[in-house]
């Protein structure tokens, strides 16, 4: 699978008129050669893929890494690569950087470490852009992530009941994941409730819950890639006004997944939950964007926000997310994660969506 | 206490002849300011801190702000300083940016939104100096931290018998690190067993436990500093080949740790435990550093390495654990955390080293 990716990005390289990409992002190193060291950088030429790290990952990179040549040094890796540049190569070259991640510091040892003859050249999303569309064993790998989560969403349920901390409820909910082969959480769970259901990132603290709305946002990685979902559910027996906070929520989430197809703009997802928030008085208490791709990283292109052109494509994957929250009050968001198709898209996120009262 | 360091932060950037610095790492952010969020920037210029955000983490940050203004916008954080900087202060200016940890891409947007008056100048490790040396308050939370991991140590000798699971030993050990309080663990744990005891950064996998040596390293987050510990135990009967092994590397930790003390290079506490390993002929099989800084971040200054020259000090934390590997057959390493004191060192990590076989 690495060597079709590679492939690709030697076709925007080619475009962008660049010999070579020092490739520093660890979720790019991994999808491009499949190595999940956290020391690496891949230099990628027109012919070649070299993969240099240090000692402590020789196993593991002989282990994991395919379509490219390991290469094992003492120096920091894109020094390594730098040295091997400035070996192999004759005659000028354009060497392409990750400029949204390379750091000043390390753009400055790099420029010192090769010859005056390369000339380095800020990119910009280039494997970011590649990565918006899912191949078929990316889907795969997504889709189990996705049914995991859902399925673990039940142990929450169970967890949260009067005066439970909310970090107890993500401990038994981490527990279920972890032996359920989850390799970590894919962020910080997010248990928040009473009026820290207000908080859109409430991660899970040593308050206790009590009557009201409990947010419940939490993901698992599972061979590499993530799963995103938000479940709201309440605890006692919810007001009629509760319950139309809740129902408004739903009503957004529910015209941003109808809107979802190849062809249009992510603006324009996020413009249809708005757009109902908006008519049940509540635009202004939406205060974050509706949604983001999620892949081997749990936040990447594309961004479901106001105002964006990008334009959906079949096998995207993206969350849909849309909340409202009255600070000191309480919130409510309500999230699944769906993969794009010509004609609307497919919701990967099976948990129901009716209100769960405790 | 954010005030007293914001203020030492004052003395270093005046001898760099420096108006103003962008803090933008974010356990920098959090040093200076207690602010937790992870989109945000903070300005400290002679006389003021202002905390730059979005408003997803308004209320977080009225909260967590200690001695800075807090600033909400639309804009991303470190724009939105360099539009400050705009309108507030006139005349030439020199800016500091954090090198090591701002890209190449928020460089160059930042020049963008600034005018020609300010001098962008890369700074190295300005807070990271200063986080080097915790203060009484950090030193009491980094204790507690240290005191759950070796608490929960128990709890991974109870779940590791034949047959198990690495990640369902990880698992044990999450779910009560949790219920302990901590907000996370300080990486990914690694539970390795049998031929994976050779690998120095084995994630626990799928792979089942059999006989042989298990290493298990780990650590906790609890209220922001981390712990790091590892121990190694033996399933079954040991050979008296594996326990001379497993001594060895107790006796190195052991050399390393007599060594540490206030005015020594942490290169000479590297040497003390590769010094032991090459008596017994284990030089070749120790591939990582013996050790580097713990505190708000799981690896931060000083490292502790061959040939390094920084002197400790009093109030630094480091982590000794050495470790030998042989590919393919079995691996060990013990790991302490340990407060550098005038005469020595204060062991943090209290959990007993002699060899446990389950």
């Amino acid at each position: 699978m690495p060597n079709a990716r590679v492939r690709q990005l030697r076709a925007v390289m080619a475009e962008s008129a660049l010999q070579a990409l020092l490739v520093t992002h660890l979720s790019n190193v991994r999808y491009l050669s499949g190595f999940t060291g956290s020391s690496c950088a891949l230099l990628v030429t027109h012919d070649r893929s070299i993969l240099f790290t240090d000692g402590r990952y020789r196993t593991q990179a002989n282990e994991e890494v395919e379509h490219a040549r390991v290469v094992i040094g003492k120096k920091a890796p894109s020094i390594q690569a730098a040295d091997w540049i400035n070996g192999r190569t004759p005659g000028p070259l354009a060497l392409g950087i990750e400029a949204e991640h390379l750091t000043v510091f390390s753009r400055s040892a790099l420029r010192k470490a090769l010859p005056s003859r390369v000339e380095i050249r800020p990119t910009a999303s280039m494997i970011e852009h590649l990565r918006m569309i899912k191949d078929a064993a990316e889907l795969a790998s997504i889709r189990k992530a996705v049914q995991l989560g859902s399925n673990l969403f039940k142990h929450v349920v169970k967890a949260i009941r009067p005066g439970v901390k909310e970090l107890e409820v993500a401990a038994e909910l981490e527990y279920q994941a972890r032996r359920a082969g989850a390799e970590a959480m894919s962020f910080e769970t997010i248990i928040a409730a009473g009026k820290r259901s207000a908080l859109p990132h409430g991660r899970a603290s040593a308050a206790r819950v009590g009557r009201g709305f409990v947010v419940c946002d939490f993901g698992v990685i599972l061979a590499g890639y993530c799963s995103d979902m938000t479940r709201t559910v309440y605890v006692g027996n919810p007001s009629s006004a509760s319950r139309n906070f809740y129902q408004a929520v739903l009503d957004a989430q529910q015209a941003a997944l109808a809107s979802v197809r190849a062809g249009i703009s992510t603006g324009e997802v996020d413009e249809a939950a708005r757009k109902l928030l908006k008519k049940r008085g509540l635009a202004n208490f939406f205060t974050h964007s509706t949604g983001h791709g999620v892949g081997l990283e749990i936040h990447e292109a594309p961004r479901v926000a106001a105002g964006q052109k990008e334009i959906l494509k079949p096998g995207m994957v993206i969350t849909i997310e849309p909340g409202a929250y009255v600070p000191g009050k309480w919130g409510v968001r309500i999230e699944d994660m769906v993969a794009v198709t010509e004609r609307g898209c497919e919701i990967l996120t099976s948990t129901g969506k009716e209100l769960v009262t405790i």
